[in-house]
């Protein structure tokens, strides 16, 4: 439970709110490549953190990313020509390369002091993972390297990237993913569909049973600098253990807790769009093989933490038709009737409302991930308020973690876990 | 007229207003039982008074009224499953039972406190009359008896009920209702339209002739226990008056005026759900006989205070199409050239705004029982704001009524009009 | 720029607001005359600066323009019905004539008083032109002579008429005609289109060369009683100059400036619908000869500042379909990408946002109108609001003038321009 005052603190994020400057300090996703791959293509609208950007690659293959609104009268760029090197307002014909800098004023006489002066708002870029990235922070800050999340360093042919619209608050949308003892009734079959017992059974059926068998599971929080691992640990046959091991980044990396050796790891990251709305950019890697065609397809109609999407990258399933809820099949098959693991998330974390009234809760030991994150997060930008930058943007390397499940014997503690499962106590890979 | 002060008592209904606290001491209606007519049927949403609930009929039938958040972390509880005498949340699979009580918490180790403190705001509900009631009140309060309405103590097929969406405040409504001078003008033919002067004529044609021809009825309203009867008087043949007799019942109840004996007798509740709008409960009912298919048929297609409606209880002809306004029509046939007399109600009251202005009115005679209307829910809800708690809830008996036409000499009074008519000077009908 | 305050002065136009009782001093179209050409036709809902009103014409062809708002209860006299020289109220049958006065108030008793006291506010109404002209001022002040724009004065054989929706604040649009610099960039080709630079091309092809060429006109504003006018002075062949000339009169008045002597002249009045929207009343007009069925055609179809509307007079390419931008045409064939100069205005107009911020511009030397314009009205309004009623109205013939397109030598003065375009130094049209 939160106070009032916290639950804003947690939820806002437009640039004169603590969160919003906490936000800004990190690397944001953006856009897809995707979305701009055409060297003077069409400019993109890009509506992230309350701010009105536009997006273009220019003449040479350069991004920029600039306030929509021209700092002439303030037309939007939008409308804009993008032509030789430069995002041409069509007003007066105000020119800005990928940095912002005029680089035509055609009605502005020489001498008027303007050519020196004017300058659009401009935030740096990167492409990484099939993204390109933005950091929003202030212009006297430095710039820190880029987040080494795994999916972007392995190649191309290893992953498969994309977006979601989420129609809420960025912080419930993670706060469900932290939660990782929501598997054992969210994304179930119906109570009356029979678990398979058969020891022998596929791996998913046995993780079906002993997730629904145990439905809290013990959590042990691994904080370090740059967010925590989360253990879920749950009770599996001979004395074993099921542990899911989730990765939780600063600000707002998430990823699947599912995969095992050699399955294709889950992750995702939330920018808020305003308050009441965000993008989820999620992504599957597989450092061990390539994502051939079958599972590219699979991804693609909505796998895992990715929905099934339309051109614009909104869900199909989605709040205005209460996410394609079927009560006969929720009375006889599923637990909730929704298709899809990435809807189901979807559902019970808009359902919450745009942003969620956290003066009301009850909450239980399964929720002590969630309440970590909100201490960590609600401490950290009032820290940055006070004057206290965060260290987490500068140790980019350790970013590059990866989740998953593991047994172990009963009593096995998450360090010892994590060293089995991922050769490091933190499921760190190192970053050459 | 009323002050801005006035106005803004009378038309907000939320939990933290005046108003809105007297609404929550009398039951209300919330659905029609067709709604969720199946033991563990699918979960349904309830928006009443500002506040977002849930409804369900569980296993043994029993129904429950919860407020929509999960005690949990807010999720709705409308995507929950309907399962073995509880709602569950398919979040974490809380699950209440009717009385808003923990059944299940899988996700609570015992010993967290958490079974004896959670608990989902339910609220007391009723079957009655083909509609499902609910009482908002406090908890601390004594619950009332249902209001004993006439339409729910005849059998079943002496009765036909619906509900409407009404798309402005509650208090417009119940004005329009009231105010019965109007049935001079906005449910007549157009002027054009020669009325039938034979005095052999059947019933309704003379009862037109009556009320286009007088359009200024005196009316007497007589206050009583619960609410007040208006009787508006017109000029017929041969020294007589023609009467029509309207019950106004604390807080929202009306009825149609124009039954005679024998006839069909109209009535409806209002239901505030925000303050832009509200639901009509809408019944017809005969204690004589009983509603057979053709006028069931009749009534499904909208008649009387009954709409056209769509699947979503909808008025077919609402706001959005300016209520199917036929501009010929209405110059050569009938008076709006708006087809049906509920929707000539709706759309006279919808135009009048979403919350109505009632500081610049100039009010005439025969608006003195709107003026009687405001003055009597006004005090009484500042005298429940003041610590006075309303009686009328708990003269549930004196809610059976009836409205309808009669006759009586030139200056026969409204209590023996009332007495010839209905036998009881109010028009009460004894409650055995 | 201006300060917040200012830009909230400037765009603020309801009747609690100093540019809302300054506009109020002005007559403004309200809607075609083809709108209500039927006496004892439909009623006209008109939604002017804020206010809801109605529009009728009676049975004797005059028209009436009333709040919508019926003085008995509020019930909205758009429903109404139009019959015998006067709107009837539906609700209880309240008519009202052209001026408001009461003409029968059928529930009304004699002697109730209401008969004297109740007024419909109606508003004075002009024809003129084409349009419907209301003055909306203070009751207590004289209403001054309808501005005598000279597409009103010529037969209506040598005049097109319509008006179009625009979805923004009135004074952005009203910038967008002042500034005649953005002719060198948004109207035109795109770049890689040559112009034509055949001395003997046609004068379309040869005022496009100029107009692209010199991209930084410099401007001399000429002020006067009503308005003033604007000269942008380009480089032309020959040591020649061409200029442009545009008349802005108060408030809201504006018009094209291509025309060169026997081409048809374009111009509009703004009219603020909220401060969110507007209106266009746009006129095209000839006075040299009639315009045909050709060019009618051609003006139907969205030419000039008259934009491809619906049947409700919305642009087809507007706000919710991007107006229509083709990227290719924009990259290879025009400017924007956007078919149409009025649909070009419109989109880069409303690209400013609903509001444009005007506290963040640079604004430059072509600009200039622009700042004369804020400061002109602005000024008046301040003026009105400490007691100082405007002039301008009462000089109606000076509203006679005309705009259009020029030739001069090098350093020829803007008034010695005038003179020889117009025969008058204003380009004022005498009044007989």
């Amino acid at each position: 439970m939160l106070s009032a005052a916290d639950n804003e603190l947690l939820t806002r994020t437009n640039a004169d709110t603590p969160m919003g400057q906490y936000f800004r300090r990190f690397w944001q996703p953006v856009a897809l490549l995707d979305e701009i791959d055409e060297p003077d293509g069409p400019p993109v609208r890009v509506d992230i953190l309350g701010e009105q950007l536009v997006l273009f690659r220019d003449s040479e293959g350069q991004i920029g990313l600039l306030e929509r609104a021209c700092p002439h009268r303030g037309a939007d760029l939008f409308f804009g020509r993008n032509e030789e090197c430069g995002l041409r307002c069509v007003y007066h014909g105000w020119k800005f390369d990928v940095q912002g800098h005029p680089r035509d004023l055609p009605n502005v006489p020489d001498g008027a002091g303007l050519h020196d002066s004017v300058r659009a708002k401009a935030y740096p870029t990167r492409e990484y993972g099939g993204f390109l990235w933005a950091w929003m922070g202030p212009e006297e800050a430095d710039v820190p390297p880029l987040p080494q999340l795994e999916f972007g360093r392995v190649g191309a042919a290893h992953r498969y990237v994309t977006k979601q619209l989420m129609e809420c608050n960025w912080a419930q949308v993670m706060e469900g993913d932290l939660d990782t003892a929501h598997f054992s009734f969210l994304h179930m079959p119906a109570p009356s569909v029979p678990a398979n017992t058969n020891p022998n059974a596929p791996a998913d059926e046995r993780r079906l049973r002993w997730i629904r068998n145990d439905p809290i599971p013990r959590f042990t929080v691994q904080e370090h600098e740059v967010g925590f691992v989360i253990g879920g640990e749950r009770r599996a046959e001979d004395g074993q253990r099921y542990w899911r091991m989730t990765q939780y980044m600063l600000p707002s990396h998430g990823t699947g807790p599912s995969a095992m050796p050699g399955e294709t790891y889950f992750g995702f990251t939330i920018v808020p769009v305003t308050d009441e709305a965000c993008w989820m950019f999620t992504y599957a890697w597989n450092p061990e093989r390539e994502i051939g065609p079958e599972e590219r397809d699979k991804l693609e109609a909505g796998h895992g933490v990715i929905a099934a999407l339309d051109e614009n990258y909104r869900p199909l399933r989605n709040r205005s038709n209460d996410f394609g809820i079927d009560r006969d099949d929720q009375k006889h098959r599923t637990y909730t009737g929704v298709k899809g693991l990435a809807e189901q998330d979807a559902m019970i974390q808009q359902s919450q409302g745009f942003i969620a009234d956290r003066t009301r809760e009850n909450l239980t030991s399964t929720d002590a991930a969630i309440v970590r994150f909100r201490r960590r997060v609600i401490d950290a930008a009032r820290a940055l308020e006070a004057g206290d930058a965060p260290d987490a943007p500068w140790y980019a390397d350790l970013y590059c973690t990866r989740p998953g499940s593991w047994f172990a014997a009963d009593g096995t503690p998450l360090e010892d876990v994590m060293q089995e499962r991922f050769g490091d106590r933190l499921g760190r890979i190192p970053v050459g």
